[in-house]
C-alpha cells in the first residue's frame, strides 16, 4: 500500500486523473490493460533492448494553487487538466524523430474524427513538413491499427469539407497497417514503422 | 486578472510550481524573465517561422486525489510535482531529433553538476546512442551557453572519477558555444546547433 509524505493513502479508484485511461479499462483487449499500459511497457521495452527512445509525455496540469509544508514536499492544492497541443507520444527511432498518439473507440463501425482536436493535427502537420514520422496508434473494433498522418489528413480535410465524421473500418483496414499484439512487446508498432518508412 | 472556474484568482507569485523557474526569476538576466520563458517564446518563433517544431514537456505531477464536481471541470485537489526521467524540451529539427535541458547558476565561477540528476544523463546517452543532437543550454555567469552532451558526458564521468563536481567558467568558456540574446528569438540557439552540428 503506497503512502504519501501526508500520511495519506493513494486510492487508485477513486484518484485516476480524468483521462481516456480510466474508459480504456473497461475496454482495451478484456485484459484490464489500457492502450496507455501496453504502449508504456512496450516502450519500456525498446528502451531497454535499445531499440528506441521513445516516452509518453507527462499530462499537462494548470498548476493554481501550490502549498510548501515545512519539512515536507510542496503539495498542489489546486490544479486543472489542459488539453495538450501536441501528441502524447514522442521520441527518436533509427535517427528519425517519431512522433504519435494512441486512440481507441468502442465503436463498432467506424472511428469518430472528434478523437482529435484541431491543434493536434496541426502539429502532425508540422511534423510531417519537418521530415519526421508521424502517425496515430488506432485501438478499434479489437485490433491495433498503425495509421500515417498523411493518412488521417485526408479523413480530416474530408470531415471538414462536410464529409463523414469519422473513418469507417473498412477504410481502416485499407489505408492503416495492423499491429500484432504480443506479450513482450505487447504492441510492437516498431515492426509497423520499419515497413511503413524504412522499406 | 484571470479567475479559474472555482471563480478562484490566479496569484502566481505565490502559486508558481516549485521548479528552477522560481529560483530563475530573481537571476535570469535581470529582465524579469526566465530562462524557461525565453525558451518558450523563442520555440514559439521557431514554430511560427517553420524553423523546428520543439516544445517543452508538461512538468511530471503524481496526481493523489481529482474531484469531479457537477457541471464543472475535474479538480486535481491533491498532486505532487515528480522528477522526470527525461529532459523538458524536444522535437525535431531539420529532420533531425532534438533533445535538450535547460539550466542555471547563480554561481560566479562554476557551474554545479548537481544540477542534473543520473536519470537525465543517462537518457542523454541513449538519446546520442540512437543518433539525435543533445545538449544543454546553460544560464550562468551572466552568458547563455550551448554545451553539447558529449563535452557534459566528460564532465559528468570526471565528478563519477572523484573530480570536482563541477564545470569550472573557463573550462564552459572553451567546451560550449555562446548564444547570443536577442529581442526575437530571444535565445537563438538554433545557430549554435547549425554551426555544432550542421556545418
Amino acid at each position: 500500500m503506497i503512502r504519501y509524505p501526508n500520511g495519506k493513502q493513494y486510492v487508485p479508484s477513486q484518484t485516476k486523473p480524468a483521462t481516456a485511461k480510466t474508459k480504456n479499462e473497461k475496454s482495451f483487449s478484456n485484459r484490464g490493460m489500457t492502450l496507455e499500459d501496453d504502449l508504456n511497457e512496450t516502450n519500456q521495452y525498446y528502451l531497454e533492448k535499445q531499440i528506441a527512445v521513445i516516452h509518453k509525455k507527462p499530462t499537462p496540469v494548470q498548476i493554481v494553487q501550490v502549498d510548501y509544508p515545512r519539512r515536507s514536499a510542496a503539495v498542489i492544492k489546486e490544479a486543472y487538466f489542459k488539453q495538450s497541443s501536441t501528441t502524447d507520444y514522442n521520441g527518436i527511432y533509427r535517427g528519425k524523430y517519431i512522433d504519435f498518439e494512441a486512440k481507441e473507440t468502442q465503436n463498432k463501425t467506424s472511428f469518430p474524427l472528434k478523437n482529435f482536436h484541431a491543434h493536434q493535427i496541426e502539429h502532425m502537420r508540422q511534423v510531417v513538413d519537418h521530415g519526421g514520422i508521424c502517425f496515430v496508434i488506432i485501438s478499434a473494433f479489437n485490433e491495433v491499427y498503425l495509421l500515417k498522418a498523411e493518412q488521417l489528413f485526408y479523413f480530416w480535410e474530408r470531415c471538414e469539407n462536410n464529409g463523414r465524421k469519422s473513418i469507417r473500418k473498412d477504410e481502416l483496414d485499407q489505408s492503416a497497417c495492423l499491429i500484432k499484439l504480443g506479450y513482450s512487446p505487447r504492441i510492437d508498432y516498431i515492426k509497423a514503422i520499419d515497413s511503413l518508412y524504412f522499406s
